[in-house]
């Protein structure tokens, strides 16, 4: 598949080396093209990888992934272009965090909104599935990191959209995904953030997910 | 020990039950004495249980549990009584949730501030440990009923009352306490139930916890 990563962070990179060494197509978008951190993953990732603009990775692909901070989220989905992104899939990764006030976070959007229904609610040709913003990014792609198999909830508007970016986590090895429903429930996956940072800090560690314990 | 529950609800009178089994005098306080719940409750609990206001659950308590709803919770404590709280362990079960606009519901207290703070900065004579409010009440005093051990977040400014309530929680068979630090962090336990209520849709059952994994 042609895959767009639009964001140049440890998340962009991570998911970009995964899907490559599964076989996928990437192009890593930044906000100008010729940014050096996309040039050098992209030299460093092989054939199948590349860089340049958020235009570029987006026009060129069939799924793309947000992996920008969420306070710029929609400005480069807005320099990715509404044309190019029509009709597309995207995997919202980020999260609407705010560090201005230090460590831990505070959320930018929650209760009547979030931020991928911002995302959503602005391309609304976009098919936006917020998926693995609930755990770091060493996880979001091995999650068999955890000696045992954890949940990773996922929602969106389109349920084609939805089963196609399950099968991708599949291929990362996500066995327990949790479809939530639309894409207003990112205001529940969102706002876990506001404990993923707590329990960061009491775990001492990123490395870790909730697996969900149901009564028999 | 002598237990105060403020609220007569479903997760006052369960908490109320299981202490009172566990060996616990427990006076269940409603917003008036004499209320029907609470007197009904009582007396098919036994002769260690007692009805009775807000006023006299705290004051003749050596520890009490908040298990009135969020939006209630600062008049019933300003209805307990600051003389009566002073020097008092609350267990805040409560969360500051919303109804007004359906299911699921938001928050009133989030990001700067959350429902335990303002209770403790309301009556700083108390020391109060958020616990027990991230999962539902059938869970609360018998973690047993999940297949699998989960954890259980708290926070409190008050290291000993903290240790006190770690104590009676371990009682209850709760095995993974995880400290989050300070009362502060309830912002992260309060928000928890955005997501909460959430899986508790697509579970189909209130009946879960989480069971955090990590990397070895």
């Amino acid at each position: 598949m042609r895959i767009g990563i639009l964001g140049t962070g440890d998340v962009g990179k991570t998911l970009g080396t995964a899907l490559v060494q599964r076989g996928h197509t990437v192009c890593m978008g930044a906000r100008q093209a010729g940014e050096p951190k996309a040039a050098a993953w992209a030299a460093a990732t092989g054939a199948a990888a590349s860089a340049g603009s958020f235009a570029d990775a987006a026009g060129g692909a069939e799924l793309l992934f947000n992996c920008t901070s969420g306070q710029h989220s929609l400005s480069a989905l807005t320099l990715a272009g509404a044309d190019n992104l029509a009709g597309k899939i995207l995997v919202d990764v980020s999260n609407p965090l705010d560090f201005s006030r230090g460590f831990p976070p505070r959320l930018t959007h929650m209760n009547d909104t979030s931020l991928a229904e911002e995302l959503q609610a602005a391309f609304p040709a976009l098919r936006v599935v917020k998926a693995l913003n609930t755990v770091a990014n060493p996880i979001m792609v091995n999650p068999g990191l955890l000696p045992e198999a954890t949940d990773l909830p996922i929602c969106g508007d389109d349920p084609a959209a939805k089963q196609a970016v399950t099968e991708l986590l599949r291929g990362f090895g996500w066995e327990r995904i949790v479809d939530l429903g639309l894409i207003s429930q990112a205001r529940g996956t969102e706002a876990w953030l506001l404990l993923w940072t707590r329990l960061y800090g009491a775990m001492r560690t990123p490395l870790f997910n909730m697996r969900l314990v149901r009564a028999a």
